[in-house]
């Protein structure tokens, strides 16, 4: 399908889209780039690509995919430097979990020829880094494609027809639209728990071991996102702020409502609340999106990490 | 270890119980009892018990253990009716999230010579009925006993024994001091799942629709603990006012910096917080209270339930 996958980054999604691309046989040869000189190391030691490049743009020449699998405050330096290496007809995307502010910061740079279909795949673990990477992760998950209205259809078809490959199902969407879904799929669930860890951070010591011993009882569960890498994390915020506030409100005014019938000890309004929210995660399971075996099909019993 | 166990409740935690305590080999006869004849019928189904008892004064008499498994504001009910049936020399405890106000409800009505330990097993899923329980479910986990400082030692070691040979660690503490520590670690944390899930379905139907579809990138992990039982959590907030309350201050204090730190684009603040956050979650599972496995060990890329 491509002769030269160039990836600009290569941490979980990116080692992923390898581990995926390989498993499916859709491209010749794996270019990596990444502008730390340990990570490329560590990527080279496990053996992920055919060449390895510091320089971005050594990696994309005759490249006919570049996807770029960094943070998004990197895409700036990443563009300028790539542009004038881009081979004409190459499509450039990338996963970065914000759109518009992709398109705004990659528009302006474009070489004439090259297709721009900007992607985001709707998938990962609170692990990072090179090694955090494995086949089946796209599996099942949506990858979301952010399109300009004159983009090439061929670009954005073939872009589609690699991420089915890869195990993904693709929607098609807008960018400001894909912004304020994630917004509250994704990025105000990530600020809230990152949230309520920092509070159990800030607890005075005696009662943070407490909290640690017995976090079994749900608080554990927030720890999960709150795990995160956080420069992507930091990224997000600043580059989708608009739909994260206007999300971030709803969620704090609703939160006061149920505070309000904690305090006045509504208890018809309080279960009344707490059965609603139970169709909510059967409409998950029943699109796919998450396993239905008790506590995320979570190991009992075993001894530490047994997973 | 007990000649006759009355289990007042037969859900998840009542349930599962039965099947370590089976298990272990400690439990002569399990007499069960619960209020609505539909879910004893399913407990007799299951082949749960010895005996069936839609009066629990039936299934108190004579047994040497009782554990209430009920939503806390049931509690009055059911000390009124098995006061007069219990035998001397018994011990009476129970499973419930709460524990200042359960003793509050219990200790009035409490007959001479029996013993009563309050008692919390940290350990759960988000499915409830008498066919949620399972053996493993307290392997590893703790289990919080309460007693009132003039307690028979010799009734609370042996409840601390039984609790053992379920799988569980024990550790002592006064009620109002659980209560606190349960507020951060499970009460808001459920309180917050609740209200998110919530906003999520005062969304417009079309945004829902695409919500459930992304819920991977991050909300799907707070519907697993929004869809535990409503009723319990009901009887949790309206049991445990004031301490769910001085946590949620802390939490929405924190949550105005954050929301700040997003409006402020505020970059070196947002990072640090999100990177002190993942020694939390290390903690937790160099603890033992949590699988290393990615993404809690969740299936990736089996079909939907395959868990």
């Amino acid at each position: 399908m491509f002769a030269r996958l160039a990836l600009i980054g290569i941490g979980l999604i990116g080692s992923s889209i390898v581990h995926a691309a390989r498993r499916a046989g859709i491209v010749d040869h794996f270019a990596i780039s990444t502008r730390r000189a340990e990570t490329l190391a560590e990527a080279e030691a496990l053996g992920l690509g055919d060449s390895y490049h510091l320089d971005a743009a050594a990696a994309v020449e005759n490249a006919d995919l570049v996807i770029i699998c960094a943070p998004v405050l990197a895409y700036q330096a990443i563009i300028e430097r790539i542009a004038p290496a881009l081979m004409p007809g190459a499509i450039l995307s990338d996963a970065g979990s914000v759109k518009a502010h992709v398109v705004e910061v990659i528009r302006p740079h474009l070489p004439e020829g090259v297709h721009f279909v900007p992607g985001h795949p709707i998938a990962g673990t609170e692990h990072s880094g090179p090694s955090a990477g494995f086949a089946t992760l796209f599996d099942r998950r949506w990858c979301i494609l952010t399109p300009e209205p004159n983009a090439d259809p061929a670009a954005v078809k073939k872009l589609s027809a690699f991420w089915r490959a890869l195990g993904s199902h693709v929607e098609i969407m807008e960018p400001d639209h894909h912004d304020l879904v994630l917004a509250i799929t994704s990025h105000v669930p990530h600020l809230i728990a990152y949230n309520i860890v920092g509070t159990v951070a800030d607890l005075e010591h005696d009662t943070k071991s407490e909290v640690i011993k017995f976090s079994a009882s749900g608080f554990r569960d927030f720890t999960r996102i709150a795990a995160s890498d956080p420069v992507m994390w930091r990224d997000v915020f600043l580059t989708n702020r608009d739909a994260v506030l206007e999300m971030l409100g709803r969620f704090t005014e609703d939160l006061s409502v149920l505070q309000r019938a904690v305090r006045s000890g509504d208890g018809k309004k309080l279960e009344e609340m707490f059965t609603r929210t139970r169709t909510i995660r059967r409409s998950i399971i029943d699109a796919g999106q998450e396993t239905a075996a008790a506590d995320f099909g979570r190991p009992h019993g075993k001894p530490d990490g047994a997973g």
